[in-house]
């Protein structure tokens, strides 16, 4: 890991992700709009190796039962979380006869992708299932490439979900926008994936349907003072440096070389040390003098995960303005979120917590406006509206109104 | 307006929208992130036929009394209405040691374009303004062709916005998601506009800038029965009409005929009746048999704006799924919610209703989640985190925990 100091370096440089790989999914996408099913079995075939007769998946799953009583404690949390993440009627009235609220509605039918490849993430099924289920999606289609593993099968089956497809790639992605004769076309897809799925999801967004937020490489943040202990910092980098070789591990501290040192012992244990040390090597170290430069380069970085184990953590949360998640104090790791503290994984990457949240109710609902006017209302409202209509040359707009108060 | 009857029309092919012409505005947007603040004066020289020294607005402007305090009574409604929307921090124990929580921060840094065009819009600037104030964005950036008119102005200087930019189009879209020398580069751009805006924007968000939401021509669909006074919905389907050629009005009733000769008689005194006479000419009346029937068809083309000018409008809000914006009974029309009811104008489009909201102080914040997790917790959470992860083959996930309560 690269060593730069605060006061030394260009900050704005040191917060540029490495570019990522575009690729074009574009012909992919077209050949399962135009050839449905059929032609997502060549492309699964082609790309997945894998020849298959039934897209969806029906069987049930076995998985021991230690897992499972994980799963559902991992469930329970979450469930907790986001069931209080729920949206109540909100109103107000805000002139004498002019009444306006808002109220929550499901997104109808949504598609989930859990991305397969070297792990099966039956965590990502509880961390999409869970809020889509409470926010009262009707349709819920979940995608993953094949072969697929039974703990996702039983993480589904926890969560209620019945539509699950053995489709990956941007195939799925484009499966779920345009409909076949077997998936169903979704209003939004939501999930993580590599960059075929990113660039499925992008053109399906640009084409109408919506997505959850754009993607990059999963990357963790840890700001650590003289009380952190080296081995679980050095533990927390090496938790996000095994996702793959292009995730992201800044480490913001005074003294690193403790934890370094603990980071080398540790790699040598891993099985996935070679995807780490790859990791590690485009990650980096910023030395800062004081709490208040590593806070101001973590919102100026805007991580996915942010570690602040430090002594006063709690006292930090409100100078945090950029990051999807917090990890607050010494014993909060950041796999106990993605896993089962209750909050969700599918976080903001790549400099996007700038601007977006991770997933949460708000992903698989929107938010309608009502207003009601009565006829002393329209009085009371009349001439304002009459007025900036007329401003605004909208004589009809205008008319509308004095038409039911004059 | 071509009439249709429920039961003997293809639903689905009258739920689509009219094709929108792509434009192509990469050069554009190229353009001004090589050259700056030089291309910005080149492109509005080009398109908008002025010659602008001064990209910043500074001057005072000069409105009516009258007009001030019709914005300013309008002003003080959208701050009700989106002061009520401003989320508290929402904390849940999970489990025993386990402490998850959200908490709401600004975008730092957001662009809202106002249109131009046949008719100055102050009440968009009320309608992004007050919210993205209301959030606390530390960085606001207005951006509207030119001439400015003093209308816009003044409505920016009720809501104290201060950074005004005279720059229309893709250019303006442009300046803001890469800044120039004297436009800020911002985190999101929000706002409505033409095909050349909308086109940029999508680009901008297809490179990383977040927008509010992907649009298209303005729609409303009056669902009417016999309490109906005709004079009242024709007034409304007019009022949309006049935005523009493109507009689509849909009528949704058991009997037409007395609306549409009124339809008729107040087109001949608008003074916008040609651009009027082209939208209904594209825009169609269903006719049904019973409410259900109009119910069921409003969810399924997901208007933008719904007036349900019933006898029982209340008792429909359950049933409503998707819609942007809804105005029950015969006294809320959709120019009051355009202006001053409260609610915000700012709205999805083009069936996007079904996944997206409208612009709200959801739109200019995000939502970032914290955990904080005690020794005990560590404990009490451990084994089921060490247990997923290593389903998931995630072993130093599983490290990061296990070095924590072992």
């Amino acid at each position: 890991m690269e060593k730069y100091y605060y006061s030394k370096v260009d900050l704005a440089t040191l917060c540029q992700r490495p570019a990522i790989r575009q690729v074009n999914v574009s012909a992919i996408m077209e050949a399962v709009r135009k050839g449905g099913d059929e032609a997502v079995r060549g492309l699964t075939k082609r790309y997945d190796l894998t020849e298959i007769k039934d897209l969806q998946v029906t069987r049930r799953p076995k998985i021991s039962a230690k897992l499972l009583k994980a799963l559902e404690t991992a469930a329970s949390n979450i469930e907790k979380f986001h069931k209080a993440q729920i949206r109540q009627r909100l109103t107000v009235g805000t002139m004498p006869g002019v009444t306006c609220f808002r109220e929550s509605r499901p997104i109808e039918r949504v598609g989930l992708y859990i991305p397969g490849g070297t792990a099966p993430l039956p965590s990502t099924v509880l961390m999409l299932g869970i809020p889509a289920k409470l926010a009262g999606c009707k349709e819920i289609v979940l995608v993953t490439p094949p072969a697929v593993d039974d703990s996702i099968l039983a993480a589904a089956e926890i969560v209620g979900l019945k539509q699950i497809f053995q489709i990956g790639g941007a195939q799925a992605i484009a499966a779920l926008a345009y409909g076949t004769e077997s998936v169903p076309k979704v209003d939004k897809i939501c999930g993580p994936g590599n960059q075929y799925v990113t660039a499925a999801k992008m053109q399906a967004q640009s084409e109408g349907c919506a997505i959850d937020m754009p993607a990059g490489p999963s990357e963790v943040m840890v700001i650590a003072d003289e009380q952190a202990r080296p081995d679980f910092v050095a533990a927390d980098l090496l938790s996000q440096a095994e996702h793959g070789p292009d995730s992201q591990v800044v480490l913001v501290c005074s003294n690193p070389d403790p934890i370094l040192q603990e980071l080398e012992k540790q790699l040598k244990l891993l099985p996935r040390q070679e995807i780490a040390k790859q990791a590690l090597e485009k990650s980096f170290t910023l030395i800062t003098e004081n709490l208040d430069q590593a806070i101001a380069f973590a919102n100026q970085y805007a991580p996915e995960h942010l570690i602040l184990n430090t002594a006063n953590a709690d006292q930090l949360v409100p100078q945090i303005i950029n990051a999807g998640s917090v990890f607050l104090g010494p014993y909060s790791c950041e796999s106990a979120g993605d896993y089962a503290s209750g909050t969700n994984h599918t976080l903001p990457t790549y400099g996007y917590a700038k601007a977006y949240s991770g997933v949460s109710i708000d992903t698989f609902t929107k938010q309608i406006t009502f207003q009601k006017i009565t006829r002393q209302g329209a009085k009371n409202i009349g001439p304002t509206v009459a007025t900036i209509a007329q401003a605004e040359n909208l004589i009809a707009h205008k008319r509308a109104m004095t038409i039911r108060y004059e």
